[in-house]
């Protein structure tokens, strides 16, 4: 028995094959990998890592099991698969997942694969299974990757304790204790109101966190300085599950050109400025704005870098995330029937449509370039029916 | 006005000329930087860094002034110092000050002094007087850096956050409420428990997590890393307070031979074992240890290398940081005298000789040489009376 | 100066002259006076005073002034008013509210014109000033009983913090950060989440703490209980304001008859079983239940009553509290403009239709009486279109 | 399985043995016990009671024992003793035990034997061996009461956050983990830390909450209210255990003469005050004090009270509660041995000493007869050698 100090969940166990998982290269690379990217520019706490939260969405993956009909090996493989769920990552995914070919699930399997992980999980489980259940299927794989997963209770509370924002309290207990294993992982009727309250976290922590503006223009920045290293040829995407949070940081920093300049610009905190603002709930059809292909928005920004005379990559148009909530699929039993959360719960259903209310289609400019008055950005920029 | 989102301490207000400082590289620089160094591979939410804790410490100075008889002018430049005061420090500085010809001291204020930070303190102060402050001169200057000041304040409680570790405890607010300024900052004799329990907090942080066995390892480690790094030319001591922590790791991360191997050894968790300990408080005089010369000490590891066989690189003798506890020279009025803190509290001066308890010389060696038994590393290891 | 440790806010600051108003027996009575009556049946921590409330209420009333454009008077006169709202309330007031002629704002009044605490108000201010505050009256008395006041803000946060409920967990500082005084109370248009946020915290603790249906069954008996020593005479419903806790309990406890066997049955939790459950949000038109009159009730209970041959004081038909949300009033200022916050907030304007979510009419019986099969009490409850 | 919210340790599970134990009117009287009696005129938040105490203690029964070698009817019933360990307590039994001729642990023997709970209890365990573990006999019962034992661990921490005292901060998960079961409850090495900060939570507590000068003069006060109760025959010490805390104070509050003056005065904090204060570390045998026969302080009180012309019954002399240190007593496995922990640890011999410091013996006067001048104390205390 081994004991790690979490900062969120107290003194958390460990056992020998446990240990033996995490002192692997591919565990420990998680520690270099912050859990919230560049979001430390905006809230100077959130330097926590995917090893914190890996160790801590194993804990819950303990207390969920704990009271479900599961045997014991049943629940040490939970604790395992929310151990690795992540380790496939690369540093900054959320921010290059748009040029891999490759989606994380895929990345994780081919990694757990092609390293000793794969071993030493087979001295007590088949990989293939766990790679299935990290990928959520089966009916237990809802635990680690579903509507109401141990990945998402962990990151929200995680998310809350280092950036300092007070909306990520969730009654994790409650949700936890009212759960049980059917066909499906199902929630008890009594557990509605902790769930709610999962679901209002994430649609607070969205534009507070998540998709706050000054994150948005930090993560625009740096997407296009990752591109770059792309198509320069200077990481191989294929790898990037190799890399960690410096590797990447320091490759961008010692470039010349484009790529040295815009990590000089994030190293000392000369962002760009937001010259344009399209509140997507004022669109008659805010979802329109999500399908607008890639090459079209390309075509936007070299439009208006020829109009205003400014590179072209230096001008960029930003799509906020897509802002999904599956928890609302989630099922509830009631007197004996299942019913789908959102129609249990008038607040769930509100949140799905008020997840637009925050949203908006955005310009940025490097902040030399951005005292631009007159300039009519909605003429450049035209928004699918 | 602008808020900063501290994790401790809240919404933190800066005014336009803090900020204007905030966001020189020199401050920013401090984001990049962890206040606890490699502690991250003990304690794994610690990877928290100077910039918060600057801010952090300027939030102490507001708050400890607040009752204080001082202009409003003076109030500010506290607070100016106390966000500045760590503006020198290299990444890693307590790993590497044993090799740097100059202090903290002299790098913060050659920073102030070459960079435009003193352009912008010039506007409202004297950059010289901020100076004296951040190295403790004049009765003001011990808020910044005396025996209760709000440096020592700010780290303990931030660190006892991040690693989860809950003894750094203080209560800081009784402390602040009760000091006031004569000749020197003086604590009232009702404030005498909370300086007790500031020097408890950190009595139980020495072992804990600033001295903690393995942390003490990793910083050996590493510590014998960055000198190969200044003493085969890939970096100049001169400059540590313009890199950041990226920069080390890199360096040595791509290095050949000793220091790629070291580098290689921390990423991947392969620590050294301690293989000898030598408890400071089975000695007739613990102090000692701390005067043994460099020199003296690599003619150790050099014959236990010999005679070992293995390379003298890889033989480490660590001595501990010595236990300083400047609190108990805290000056407390009582009844219209001033007394000694240690005169007053009996706790005081037990820490003091308390604090050699869970000291000890160690040796470490890497893990596949370290399975040695019978070895009589006292007969190679000479402790001056 | 002096000091009072709020366990929820720190160390709080009180001048003299506030002291002089706690000292009195009047704000002493609060010490023995639960904010939340007889939930603590429910919640084992929920023992909690109006006393530290309306200290917490004073505290958040600096916090909230010290960014307004008033006079050092107004914020004094404001942190008076915290620390008075409360006053006169009787225990257990929301109990007996519906047996009381008076309204609490009345009776506070009252009390504070016949005590000596309007001779003491009278040193600094024109006590009849301080009651139209404290009735919110006026564009300061919005701070202290308004939509966003801070007795509001500071029981959410408390009542959370004693019942160990997480849900009332509100960004209070970002709250007040971001109002500003003009003709109203005016909410700046960054300050709309951390509203929602204090919204949701109420939606949330209705059900689970304010109108949990056990304490809703407590309330009910106690209320039957209390009503009872007015109308026989033990107790002046008129003086209310001069008991406290222990004094009506006490009255119940050694009363023979139907008062003391409730006072019985409360004080080793023996509680009346829910028998019936009508949902409100079943009805077409659920505001009709809140009209229903006390005297068609409690003929509802008589006709039970005759047909279950149980007598007529043990059975109860418990209408909810009429959930409102005063809150959805806050004009917001957005570019110039001043909006309702509901207009702007789609999640404000669920929360209106959503309240009715958990709120049912429900009759409780003795448990004795309570195992009841097939009886129809639709049939003896009429609810009007 | 049935879940109670505790505010200091989240959802705490029982089974339905303990919720029929819980629902006995001898544990709900522990609702309405306050843990720390009149401590709440000090600390505005100290309204916790011995139930939620009673229930904190059992689930650290639980935890602590989780890592022990006991079958898992042992852990039931070590739950059980947990749970009913205090409820032979009268109200205020701190203030009243010096006039009561049985211990607490006579009390909690007789009550569980008399009444229903012995009942209970047989249906699973003998309550003669439940008796004993209480009272610490056997080496199960030093898990209840002894050296390190739940009940210490969970006052001390609930206390705390009540009183919202920082100073009472355990490393509980530390402490727990790292003991064990042999002849005795041990304590593993890696544990010693923990135990030093139990100790100084304790050593920090007296001063601040348990013996805190105002707290003093509270009980003295009280202690002499209640004991005129007894002799004057208004309430039969041998009841004690049947009384809660509102029946001792209305009792009071309605009497005539010397009681209801009393009474009175604590209503409304009319508190008498400290005239004079012997240091007990300035005397040569501190010890000493505690010996003093009560006969001979009514003398000491007589005689002030005759030269003062005051009252004799509003003349209080009070000796401090003797402050014992039982867990040095601990026994340290290291290295094969059993060692003391006041061997091991020179903090905790320190603290054996250090706590004299605070003690004195002092002398109330009620406010209005406090203003004396030049009147020799010492004169009339007559301290043995």
């Amino acid at each position: 028995m081994k004991f790690i100090r979490d900062s969120l969940h107290g003194n958390l166990q460990l056992n020998e094959f446990e240990v033996k998982l995490i002192d692997t290269p591919q565990i420990q690379r998680l520690r270099r990998i912050k859990q919230l990217g560049f979001t430390y520019l905006v809230y100077p706490g959130a330097n926590h890592t995917r090893f914190e939260h890996s160790i801590g969405a194993m804990y819950l993956a303990s207390k969920l099991t704990h009271n479900l009909d599961l045997s014991n090996d049943q629940k040490e493989m939970l604790r395992v698969c929310a151990l690795l769920h992540d380790a496939g990552h690369g540093p900054f995914s959320h921010v290059s997942e748009s040029v891999l070919e490759k989606s994380h699930e895929e990345l994780t399997s081919k990694l757990i694969m092609e390293s000793h992980l794969s071993d030493i999980l087979e001295e007590k489980f088949d990989p293939k299974e766990i790679i299935k259940l990290i990928s959520g299927e089966g009916r237990l794989g809802q635990i680690i990757s579903g509507d109401l997963d141990v990945d998402r209770m962990d990151y929200l509370l995680r998310d809350s304790y280092y950036t300092g924002v007070a909306y990520g309290v969730i009654d994790v207990e409650r949700l936890i204790y009212n759960m049980k294993l059917e066909d499906n992982l199902i929630l008890k009727s009594k557990g509605v109101q902790a769930a709610e309250s999962m679901l209002l976290a994430r649609y607070f922590m969205y534009p507070s966190v998540y998709q706050h503006h000054t994150t948005r223009i930090i993560n625009s920045m740096f997407r296009r300085c990752i591109n770059h290293l792309f198509t320069e040829g200077h990481i191989n995407p294929e790898n990037i599950y190799k890399y960690d949070d410096l590797d990447i940081i320091i490759k961008a920093r010692y470039q010349k050109g484009f790529i040295g300049d815009m990590m000089h610009r994030l190293d000392n905190r000369k962002l760009f400025k937001s010259v344009y603002s399209l509140k997507l709930d004022e669109l008659e059809n805010p979802n329109a704005v999500f399908k607008i292909k890639p090459d079209k928005i390309k075509s936007f920004e070299m439009e208006i870098s020829e109009e205003l005379n400014i590179p072209e990559e230096y001008v960029i148009v930003d799509v906020p995330d897509y802002p999904s909530f599956d928890e609302m699929k989630t099922q509830v039993s009631s007197n004996g029937d299942l019913i789908n959360l959102s129609e249990i719960s008038t607040i769930v259903s509100t949140l799905r449509d008020a997840r637009f209310n925050h949203a908006d289609l955005c310009v940025y400019l490097p902040e030399e370039n951005s005292n631009i008055k007159d300039f009519q950005f909605q003429d450049y920029i035209e928004i699918p029916k």
